[in-house]
């Protein structure tokens, strides 16, 4: 009997070729936390990640599942990792979790937050978590105004970094919150699940609306092209962190 | 007829030398201001900070003043520092100043937050702005004891980092509140200025009444001994940052 454990985790994806394990680079976050699981227990531990963020993306709620042959103290599992994760990697908690919880397939939803930094001088202390963008004002309205033809169940192929993928490209986007302070316009989406890329290209495609340059009821066709060229381009990684993933 | 300005400004201050200008080295936050404000005038501009915060400390509301002989818009020079300075540092507001208003001089407060995180795991995002002390619990109610005893004015040569200090080691410290979270407890010292290091170790020796290792109530003692080696060690830079500056 097998003991399955589930583990939330914060990372700065600044260094990081991102989450996961890819044949020419152990320089991800899979990997290091693989790396320090397989040392303390002895087993080749596999470690599976809710979202799979790009190189460059940041984490504050990622949550990640694992089995250990031996039974082990999810608080010393939490504590040992602590110990020898690098400053920019944290495990906030881990627990046991039901047998057959898997972190990805048993995810309901996931929230992306992505930043727009209007002010250098606002952002020193998180300027590696923001996107600092320097083309003057954007129209939030209309923005805004976009996203409501993006909600719901859709065929995000548009909106699909890969152009190679051959499985399903059906999301549903449950909302997309724009919210403007003086310094940053952020933007967060929620969704069963995101393809490739997806959250950048939307944001890029919304700052393209945001610009002017992009009619906000146009999201309708775009989303029918199913024709990665006709959307904006993907927004810097810098800017993107997964803050949240939810279970029924 | 010259113009004074004064302004204000953040920086990360981990890969600077410190604020000041010092013969062996330009990389400091008040050279990389000048050097940008001289090209941009084509006068040679000297900036006055408030504090002169030491190596690998932060700032987020320092002031510095300086005068031009041509006259500038406060705000064209606000936006031109901004587009050459690099990112981890920004001028937050610049505007003319009274012809006598010197920075320094004129101050009649700072406040300087010390930044104590017990869990690394809860400052991925802003590790490098805290002190990660591993030592466990501390007893803050004993730190707050301790900190009665220095209010007010006082001779500090105990806790000066400069043992070749001429001038007067008397300041007046008005306030210091400790506050403590769950991952964090946070330090605010608001005095009538500080000397070289002053905060850094009455930090260190708050610390050390925390964990028991040193009298609260020995500060008087301290004081009245004006002999660094009485008191703790200076906590690490990484921890401090320079958060207001007041004037009458």
């Amino acid at each position: 009997m097998s003991s399955n454990y589930r583990m939330q985790v914060q990372y700065d994806g600044s260094r990081y070729n991102g989450w996961q394990k890819q044949g020419d680079t152990d320089n991800t976050i899979q990997n290091k936390l693989e790396t320090i699981l397989s040392r303390m227990t002895g087993e080749q531990v596999e470690v599976h990640g809710a979202g799979r963020t790009d190189a460059g993306v940041h984490a504050k709620g990622q949550i990640a599942q694992f089995r250990l042959m031996e039974d082990r103290d999810p608080e010393e599992i939490c504590d040992y990792l602590n110990t020898y994760l690098p400053e920019d990697i944290g495990v906030t908690s881990v627990s046991y979790a039901a047998p057959r919880f898997h972190s990805r397939y048993n995810a309901s939803s996931k929230t992306y937050l992505y930043r727009i930094a209007k002010k250098k001088e606002a952002h020193v202390f998180d300027r590696k978590y923001v996107y600092l963008y320097k083309g003057g004002a954007l129209d939030t309205a209309a923005m805004k105004t976009a996203t409501i033809q993006l909600l719901g169940e859709h065929d995000f192929r548009s909106f699909c970094g890969n152009p190679r993928m051959r499985k399903s490209t059906v999301r549903t986007i449950y909302a997309i919150r724009i919210t403007e302070t003086e310094d940053e316009i952020d933007i967060a989406f929620t969704g069963s699940g995101f393809l490739q890329y997806m959250v950048r290209i939307l944001t890029g495609t919304l700052i393209e609306v945001g610009e002017g340059r992009r009619d906000p009821l146009s999201m309708d066709a775009l989303l029918l092209a199913r024709d990665r060229r006709m959307a904006g381009p993907t927004a810097p990684a810098c800017g993107l962190t997964l803050m949240e993933v939810r279970y029924n």
